[in-house]
């Protein structure tokens, strides 16, 4: 398959759809950025990397970022992380807390605002600094040493941390939080303020579609925690839409808010797109249209 | 009506209950109180006050200061604050996000955790120091200058702390706290440490029951808003038990988890009964059951 | 007091009101009634009647009938109801299932339509025939032996009917009905179309305002039971705003969808008022006014 | 692949979870069943059938008949049925109101009995007889024409029938159902009590892993409603636990409450394991652990 013509298609179908949506409004850096942007992006099992568009435009990670924070915890502390937080989906917007509440502070899945918050707690507690090990690893996985977290994006989200601080503190007067809030939501909110490019996001994410093999062979998970990462992407990683994206898409798949997502096609490759503006679930709205195609035009739904 | 021996009465027929119920556990400087005590405490409209059993025994009146939090709030600023908090009986325990988080950060009363605190941020918009305030108030009209802030109790209460920041960060994602959320937990937590007998509480309740003039003869309250207050109380002051107390009880009241009750019978009296053993709702086992007995002794119910 | 005096200013202040609400829509037959009818009158507990406006117009009863149905089963059946149903208002509207699964099929308050369907299927099981039984006490109390059922609007229910049946079915389940849902529903549906005016249920309501005592001076219900009645009534009596009813008005009421509201001034009378328009909890929009405006003029309120 | 080998394989390996769980205790026609039963079936898409232990005794499929309805209502009505119900996993039990309430009579998804009885009107639409319809197909893919209803089974789902009734009930009460309530739910309890074995089941499931083509090599579903049917099985398939499956086994499934759980490996089989015993989401303990065991000896995960 040429790799190269298949993006061409994509983009060229989806070219009607590239700037609807509405950009995330919440913060100011997020708010300004220009909706009409569109790239992807796709690395290979095997090393070979293709794009189109602004596939090498940094964007702002936000949710995406969740990803690779679960990753690590998975590979440095084994199973212990499902011992605080589930991965059922949540039938529930992406930062409620009704039902954190009625679990008792347990979240439902490590990719709800909840659930990433105890990861990061986890994370913490594992590694000292997560954003310094993440960035580690998107910089060793991407070859791009450039990666780094945004401070204008992080020290904006300072109205939306409100509802992450309720989320923490109410996690931690379950007893289910090891560290400081402030920590906690320091880190968080530093890996969400991560800006790369859906070149440097498809390379990253090529681990997952190399049943947990890292760029230089040594493995970062082993092949069934890659598979139930995937599974774990499939059924929680696009907020209360995850339903709709796999009868449409049939991906595993991670979102952010930033417009990006991350997708995996087992085996073969690390997709990557990007559109700023996003459907009502918060998901890209070019992005899904994007991927749809993708798989209608390869034929390479996991269905 | 011979008041002493009502009181008298009361105590003799509810002795069999005195230590029931279970003494709140989530605090350790609650959880030592004496299960055993029991106080009642009656001061009328025209300055007599009784008393029986542990009446003059100082215990933590916790959620009692939201009664005194409210009458000063709608003293200095009127009825602005019914902007920002609702009056209706939740219908969930005191401290559930479920239903600010469904009412967008507008508590549906001010009894219930949520709702003080946002009375409480009023009020340090109104005061600068609202424990300052409600002190003074309390002193005045009880004469009894010691009674003050424990500190123990104030500085113990790290761990519930938690879930009432998650409430506040919640009431500040949805730009309904004024001050920073650290001062408004401050002072909320200072105002339910104060610490009181039952004595205290019925001169300091008098004015409810004078429709709103203070023992000096000045009003706290309007009329009208005397009469509000409780009516507030009856439909929201006894957690998810307001149905129940009515019921049972007839009276505006308000419970608090250190085992205290204030109840009001218009015109007449205010009654404060003091026993560290809570029913399941979170109101005091014995002193529901003695406000029981004096209703039927006495035939002074508000229906 | 002149109690005329008092309806005829009443009347005089909410006229600017008059028309004021939505006329309910669910029902063919309620949504054709005049919006501009206002009517009020009010029964003393010594036997005196007065009325202003349309106070001898039928209306359809709708959840008044519920305080009868309610009256009648304490009468019949003493406490015994109340393991079926609780007395807690709901915090929520009144044909909520919600709280119906939560709480396992037990009705929170005798009020709510889940509730009202279980006193219903009590007083079915009491008496086989609770809208003849209803019927009997209304004609007794009132001397109208015109009062009747509007087969119109029993039949024009049929849409409202799904979520009654949805109700039924659901506390079926629980075990929590003892007779068909068919012959319930059916039952139900009679009470609601019952026809009154105020003048009518004014007198008919006239036994909560006489702790117990009927028109011919034998009891309905004990003093105790008629107390409680009526603090169910204040708690639970008007949708879902209970506390500002309390809050503006101050008194014991129950409203219903065709723009009634009962409300009780212990020892003193019961007054009737009916105006179509409803405020978006469902509780007549003039009536509210009329009688936040009595209680200011008479300076009844039970606080 | 010796499939036969791999069945003996995950037999042995499952053996001391043989009789693990609860059997479905609502019926008494399912409470009766031995839990110690076990067995496995796989059909190619090529056509081989092999199986293991109880694989050809007949058992209740339950909800694994939602999975034929939807079958054919997307053959014979396309996407129409989209408009009137969702697929997005709920996070909440099977028959829950709680979120048909909220989302106003749209069921989150077709395999929640709410979205079933949607499925079942629009099939009672478009066929007049879905258990006729139902049944016809299954006797075709599996070539057993004693394929039947079990009408003791159909028959003790009374109690049941009351949750149910609630359900159609209120879905009715938003507009959502086409035909009368007893008519739907008379169909979807008949369709609950089809009787089949593994052996049936894998054979008439067989269309699944053959992207839609049935055993005559007509197709049922095009090639993208095959999998789209797949991509809804994984994510809503196991009641409320669809990630944890997702995350354990990585196939499109669904489950019922008589034990059975149909799997889908896509382009090489399907699978049908039953074991009465239910873990605490409604699941087979057996099967899910036989499935578990079995993508692991065959390395066969969509991720």
């Amino acid at each position: 398959m040429d790799y190269q013509e298949v993006l061409d298609t994509v983009r060229e179908k989806v070219t009607p759809l590239i700037g609807c949506g509405r950009v995330a409004q919440y913060i100011p850096a997020l708010a300004t950025v220009d909706a009409s942007r569109f790239g992807m992006a796709l690395a290979t099992a095997d090393g070979e990397v293709h794009g189109v568009g602004d596939w090498q435009h940094p964007f702002s990670i936000q949710s995406l970022s969740k990803v690779f924070s679960l990753a690590l915890v998975l590979d440095r502390g084994g199973d212990q992380v499902w011992r605080r937080v589930g991965r059922e989906p949540s039938g529930s917007p992406f930062n409620s807390l009704h039902q954190l509440e009625r679990d008792r502070g347990i979240p439902r899945n490590p990719f709800l605002n909840a659930g990433a918050l105890v990861v990061v707690d986890h994370l913490v507690s594992l590694t000292g600094d997560p954003t310094r090990a993440v960035l580690d690893l998107l910089r060793a996985e991407t070859g791009n040493v450039d990666i780094k977290v945004d401070d204008d994006v992080a020290k904006s989200e300072a109205h939306h941390r409100h509802r992450n601080a309720a989320l923490a503190h109410l996690i931690a007067s379950y007893d289910n939080l090891t560290n400081p809030v402030e920590v906690v939501l320091d880190q968080y909110t530093a890996l969400c303020a991560i800006v790369m490019s859906c070149d440097d996001l498809a390379r990253a994410g090529r681990f997952l579609a190399r049943h947990g093999r890292r760029r230089d062979g040594t493995r970062l998970l082993s092949r069934s925690n890659a598979k139930r990462l995937n599974a774990t992407m499939l059924t929680c990683g696009t907020y209360d839409s995850a339903g709709e994206f796999a009868y449409r898409v049939g991906l595993p798949a991670k979102s952010g808010v930033g417009g990006g997502i991350l997708a995996v096609v087992p085996n073969r490759c690390a997709v990557a797109v990007w559109g700023p503006g996003l459907d009502k679930s918060g998901n890209s709205c070019a992005g899904l249209a994007a991927l749809d195609t993708f798989t209608t035009v390869t034929g390479w739904s996991v269905f």
